[in-house]
């Protein structure tokens, strides 16, 4: 479920940000409190073993160190940076291309005669885009793939007929199965056209149109799926944040001073410049894990069954619509 | 209200960058005053109680501030500025998709034949779509909401007649209420064709398409309030720029001298950098908090309700200029 | 005027850059002078006032820079680098939306029929198109607004009659002025179809679609002039680099030697490092604030003026042109 | 092949993100593995140099490294981000246009009459296409001119009869081979038209512009290919990322502490802080490398092999579906 | 020439970038050799001078250089950064607008009859559109220029006839000299379409868009040439640049061992590390000077005259292409 927070930011106001800044859902915290209490855990670890040596020893650890000093997470924080950004973009076009059905319902609804022979076509092609929808889902999101985990959940909430369902697993479908009930609903708008249920042929051309950008939206996701940012990109940050920190938890260890003051200064006890880092880097990096597949199951993924309801929920509602309200002067006129 | 300043910087000045500087509304002045007085009443306090601690527990104080000294906000720059980036593009895309009536005003008055009862009809297409506009705004913008309350709200601005008004309530709209007048508007047009009185299939297809490219605009509207930027993302940057201020407020305390001379140092009295590096990424924040929801009620925020007024406005005016004044000759006839 | 030094660059060579830097008009030069000049004043006074202090003062002067050693603009350098590329993006969407009459008249001229009406209402439609861009320009550029100062000096220019001119001088506008003679143009187009002037409805549809978008690129410069960039993001980023360079004429001063070898460095009279900074930075400033008013009066301006007269000048020759020259077998034929 | 790991990222886990890192193929491992042996063994190489060295030049070689002491990638850094940046841009501009046949496919399927020679048409229309994709993409794409190294093997595995094979031989081809087959499908169809097996000129346009769009796909990623980023811009970050490594392996030795503790210490056996720059850059630079040429050899470059079969197989396939499952009533009238 | 290096690259592979490093035509060494050398030139000089001074003022030389020791580029790179990306993006616009005429070509031979008349109509098209392609690409690209350095070449090499030259020679061109063969070309289309010779109105409406578009790309890029980058903005980076080596050529010597082990330091003789900057950032730079002009003369800039070729010969050949093969059975019947 996506998480909303508009309207705690409608206002930029002092105290706005508070509300979300300390929820849980989809929230930072969420994503990062395992990883956080992991390394602190190291972190102590390491300042336990410490504790137990003797002088030498100490000394040793110690020098070790001092060759860390200036290691600082700045490359981290450009590739990660540039990472997000071209996450960001892939997310916003996977979004974009969800496919919403309105306007192909639009199309279908408008531009053909009544009658319940069309009426039923025209339900059928609605009908025939959702679960052309499904089938595509169903192979790139676990969501859909539990709501639907077999041909027959498919079946049993009406997406497809018995038959077309077989017909469907009959089909080698070695390459790729969600196109069969779009080349169906297309097949059913050309048989309405010689039928002569359409207008026009130039309206039949729109309403064609608009069916193939819905499988034109669907493909697109099909094909972000098939063809992901090269494994070593995110490889190569996943891997080096965590790396820099599993060094940090041995290099940005406080021992420097062993007299009595250093009992009072707080990084004896708690690193909190490197935890600082920790949030914001492994914050960041969490957002661009997430994002990396968005029809996932992280609290902040795309509602793809919630999508699929809405679309032949709606799309069937503006095939039923056939009559506007009558036609009444409005209360403009006189304004002009 | 947006807040306009393009005069002002019509030509690159010496002087005119001052009348930018010094606005306070919608400013930048405006967005941070309170924090920033917020965050000086820290730093003094903190300043307040090291100055009654003796000299031991001062000791113990500097050391600790000491281990801050390379505490800078480079990580919080680079978060920030890819941050705003997105936050721009999304602001942008929201700006671009608000809804502006005039191509499909343009496309209603241009194809249908004379005649009162298409009059009506057109202005009825127009009134649906300022309608459908409504509903989408109140459920994404605090002032539209404010402005429409409910439905008699609607009713008695002259959007919906007290009829339309009952359908829609009593349509089941779990999923989504603003395309009712949409489709409306849609259905009046496909009646108006069936009575002949667009001039062509063509040109009835051409409406079609400019009343459906509007829906467009407005579902996408809806499906960016709909899916907001992961909560995390915005999350980690708003708490990691406070959170960097807080301990500034301790760690960039000015102790280092209790000498004399100390009393002449500006650094004594008011932390003049840690202040402009606040300005800057406060600032910063500002403006991608007031940019995360553009339908809010920010100085900055877009005048939704000014739109909806020009759009009734603009697409009746449109509709009713139906004579041209009367074709002459023109004074560039020589020249060529 | 728009500064061309594309030839100065056509090939990248040793001596060709220093065409581009010489240059004065529309050059970074222009744009910093003056403020490169007050802010040496500023140093230099400072620097003044310093020498006549006497030595515990200057004691004192000398410890309160010793704060600033580590005064870098990074973080100004971060936000006017976002700044600037946020800026561009949107000169370039202004600049692509100017309105270039060519398509819209090459529409007209192509589907209508031969006669003395059909080419005076072809030569109405462009003259109309054009009257509308000068109604919006006058409203977002100074410079337009300057040439056409009130509506006597549109009629005096022949782009208006005096009855167009008092029919939309009597028009209540509060709303938006630009579009009452691209309705006129829209109305005139549909005339000249009712009268059978068009080849065919699927033509009308598309001179239609050309005159549409012709009006659309307009509405897109009018709305990015109606919603500017909120007015915090300039203002940050304008007031914190000027702030910047303000510390930076005090802090840094150079005053570390005393004795007789500071004579000899440079450094002691001239802050060669700090006005290297102030040419970057301010330099890129001033591009930054050139650029956020494309339509202003900098040098670097759209000549808005001048694309008026070529739109209106194209325009009636598309529409003149009607015979073009006879068709003869050409020389490439036996190269096939 | 590109390497698929997106059920891996399906939900952001605390070891989900282990499965992506220790892969191999398309791993950054494998890509990085032998430059980071290499650079080992030139380190380890100079180390062993240095210890054979008598006191004096052990102490030149140190001060020699004393001047490197700040020689940090910030340049490298941040040349490498936008050069990525661009990069992916590119390749993603590649991967939008591979040619996908479905909606040509539609297009031809939809909206022609019933009849043997029309089904023969269409199939040749198809596998026009699809030869068209071929000789493009032969003629950028290693793997495909591997699989089809002269014309014989095209002709062999169907895409091309012998004639049609020996006409595009015998045609002049200096500028360009790739267009033949479409012209010819570009014939097929006009053929058609003639013959009045298309339902209307409306739908024929449709089909035109879809086979027409395909040919646009094609030819922008021959034009990617004809005109790749200027040399000189990987030129300099390649070269650079490896001199600054080569750099480093002196720099970066670890000579200062020449007594007995020095044995204890980790830098004297292993650069870990290089090696730590070394896989982020060097990481870094080879994802750009691999994606400089999408259509090569690597684990990760686009399955151009499987294109080409998928879109013969769902062309033809789309063209036999003609006949949809009969219309019955659904499941979800009685939820409206 | 557009260098192409694609094969050099297909493969990411250890001695791959070998060969794409030592390049030397369009390659960065090539870009930066001249350039490199006078700053040595230049760097030695100062040294050699340094040599000859006496004690005293050797000291004052080195306590002028101590004040540039935190001199670095980070402002600059920045700056260039953000530069290259802007001229990276505007060199990609106007390749892809560059103008070929493929698209057009089709539509001109799909959508008419045949006929001895429409075929030399069909010619003169595409000979008006390259025609027109000739005088834009003169107007802003110096190898267009040399190639056509007056209307008698262009006649010579058959794209106008005399008396079309003549006649736009005489036609007043203040403002664009381009758009008459298009306007020409389209009024060829005209009375095509008036003698009926188009198939239908639709497929004459088709045909005029895609003309109508080639003219669009075309205006485009004289667009892009018409209003440069705002001169400050190259002007700052490609000055800083500059000056900051010049700049370093004194600050950064290596003055500061003078006894009898700095002959043995390599930086004695050669300033190791700002050569590495030089090549990175001129390198760097040039890339943005050889981008910023894209139809210039480097090696690296498009080849105009090649595409006016290319468009010339394509387009005829898809004129006369006008049978295709006979329709045979495919080898793909059985598999589906």
């Amino acid at each position: 479920m996506t998480i909303s927070y508009t309207y705690d930011v409608a206002t930029e106001s002092y105290f706005g940000f508070f509300k979300v800044l300390f929820r849980w859902k989809g929230s930072v915290w969420k994503l990062i409190h395992r990883e956080l209490f992991m390394w602190l855990v190291l972190y102590y670890t390491v300042l336990a073993i410490y504790r137990t040596l003797d002088e030498e020893r100490k000394k040793i650890f110690r020098s070790n160190i001092e060759h860390f000093i200036n290691f600082e997470p700045s490359i981290l924080t450009f590739m990660l940076s540039f990472f997000v950004t071209t996450i960001v973009q892939r997310w916003n076009n996977v979004f974009t291309n969800m496919g919403f059905i309105e306007n192909a319902a639009y199309a279908v609804s408008s531009f053909m005669k009544n009658g319940e022979d069309v009426r039923r076509a025209q339900r059928t092609v609605i009908r025939y885009l959702v679960a052309s929808q499904i089938l595509v889902m169903r192979s790139i999101s676990i969501k859909a793939l539990r709501r639907f985990p077999n041909y027959e959940s498919i079946v049993t909430a009406g997406f497809l007929t018995k038959e077309e369902s077989t017909i469907i697993q009959n089909t080698d479908l070695s390459y790729d199965s969600s196109c069969v009930p779009i080349r169906w609903a297309i097949q059913v708008l050309r048989h309405q056209y010689r039928s002569g249920n359409f207008f026009s042929h130039s309206v039949y051309r729109a309403t064609w149109k608009e069916v193939s950008d819905f499988e034109t939206h669907l493909s697109r996701v099909r094909k972000v799926d098939w063809v992901p940012i090269p494994l070593a990109y995110p490889q190569v940050i996943f891997f080096a944040v965590r790396l820099y920190f599993v060094i940090c938890a041995f290099a940005k260890q406080y021992f420097d001073l062993d007299d009595d003051d250093a009992r009072y200064v707080i990084h004896y006890y708690f690193p909190i410049v490197t935890v600082f880092q920790f949030i914001c880097l492994m914050g960041w990096l969490k957002v661009a894990e997430a994002l990396l597949n968005p029809l996932g199951e992280d609290d902040d993924d795309f509602e793809v069954n919630f999508l699929i309801d809405s679309n032949i929920y709606t799309g069937m509602l503006i095939i039923e619509t056939s009559k506007p309200p009558p036609l009444k002067p409005d209360l403009f006129e006189d304004r002009n």
